[in-house]
């Protein structure tokens, strides 16, 4: 399915919307590509970068003859973004998030864009690196990798295709999820990794009184941890965003752990060799 | 401190051996490397692929008329060759280790090895891959890395001196340390990683009734979960080998996790944040 944009505008031109605007650059699929942001220099950075064409301080203004609008802010911020959207909004345009939680997004939504939710198409792009900001940005990052959408009820068929659309465009596959069970999926397979990577950071630079456990630590442990240097703020965000779901997975979590701790203490070597063994065959077979 | 060994003798001749026969070869430092193991296809195939000059099969033999042995078996068939090795080595010969733990290994050595215990080096290079095998052993695998020993009050200065020479040789840096510290710092950054790494995707193995949480990991779940990809046997035997620093540590990271898991679930935005920040600030700060 071919896309094309007269005006798109990326509200929040981050890693992930600067990477999106970079990746749509490398068609012919958009008129112009306008950005729109809190900070002006930051702002500037992104045009001078070449990933929009031109911004707005100003989300009505921003949003204005644009018929396509990613909203890429961070989670806790969508609810103000939606609202002051509102005022600028072209009849036909479709208006897409990237929240790597759904649920409260949907909610807030739905409370805020009355007649215009049959526009909204909820979005999750599965891609990411640590870093933060557009100079981290880049037009390979969709390549190849997931994206998830989960419409609503009240969402317009055509404006699902064309946000499908504009991530194929953009590399991405699409696939189509409920919202509920988007959000258990991450919890468990990114919020729940991130929560752990963090703790055990965390604990560790408690007993790193002599600054030497660090010194010592291998690249097994520098893969491991590399979570733990993503964005503080938009992982707390997330984690209690999807507080329940993230609640869920670690209670199972916790069980498991207490089973292993077990057959560690009582030197139960089958029981431990079971759980290392099979973690080892799901794992080699779903990273090839 | 320049080194040289005019017959060194590699038991175990795997990612771990074989990187460091790989590496002293870069130089000429070696007049021959003997390799020795249970596996005779196994040993003919590192011939093949010049990692060894030549092989025996019987562990007495291997090691007669050189003068430093590494023992490179996994911690469980360490003493087994120290019992074995006896019969055949030089009075002058040096041993030496690369298991993961060292409590366990120097507890054997003490049982076993006599009055050669002065010979006996204990050592623990703090490199690897997720990967096993002759196959997969290079060069460079230790350059710039770290190899922790643990000399006992027994051993020679002048033998922990010919070890400390070959690693350098091989392109690390040797640290000395005492064998209980030594255990406690690879308990935390080495072993309970990976048995958090395990237990996680054990978890999510059991909750993927519909082959749908794998198909959704990003890029930071790859990273985080690539030590679950670590041969199983050999780390069953790391964790239970060293079960009390992993139990010690395993307890602080679950005190933490639990205080963490009470923060998400009264919405404590403030201490989720200083969890979260700490534990970047620190990654940051050792990873660069």
């Amino acid at each position: 399915m071919s896309f094309s944009s007269k005006r798109l505008t990326i509200i929040g031109v981050g890693l992930i919307g600067g990477s999106l605007a970079r990746a749509l650059r490398r068609g012919d699929s958009c008129g112009e590509i306008v950005g729109c942001g809190r900070d002006g220099a930051h702002l500037q950075k992104a045009v001078e970068l070449g990933v929009i064409d031109r911004y707005e301080m100003d989300i009505a203004a921003a949003v204005s003859g644009a018929d396509v609008v990613v909203v890429a802010v961070p989670l806790r911020a969508m609810v103000a973004v939606f609202r002051q959207l509102m005022a600028g909004l072209s009849a036909d345009a479709v208006i897409t998030d990237v929240g790597s939680a759904k649920g409260c997004v949907v909610e807030e939504a739905r409370a805020v864009l009355g007649d215009r939710l049959e526009a909204f198409v909820p979005g999750h792009p599965i891609a990411g690196t640590e870093k933060s900001g557009v100079e981290a940005s880049f037009a390979e990052l969709y390549d190849g990798r997931g994206v998830i959408l989960t419409p609503l009820k009240e969402t317009s068929s055509e404006k699902f295709a064309r946000v499908q659309a504009m991530w194929e465009c953009a590399g991405a596959t699409v696939t189509e999820m409920e919202v509920q069970h988007h959000d258990e999926v991450l919890a468990a397979t990114s919020h729940l990794p991130h929560l752990l990577a963090y703790s055990l950071v965390n604990t560790l630079a408690s007993l790193d009184e002599r600054r030497e456990i660090f010194d010592f630590a291998a690249g097994g442990f520098r893969d491991f941890t590399r979570i733990a240097s993503s964005d503080p703020v938009m992982w707390r965000d997330i984690c209690l965003e999807n507080r329940d779901a993230v609640l869920e997975v670690l209670q199972h979590f916790n069980n498991d752990l207490r089973q292993l701790e077990a057959a560690v203490r009582d030197n139960d070597s089958d029981a431990v060799l079971s759980v290392f063994k099979r973690a080892k065959a799901t794992r080699d077979n779903f990273c090839g």
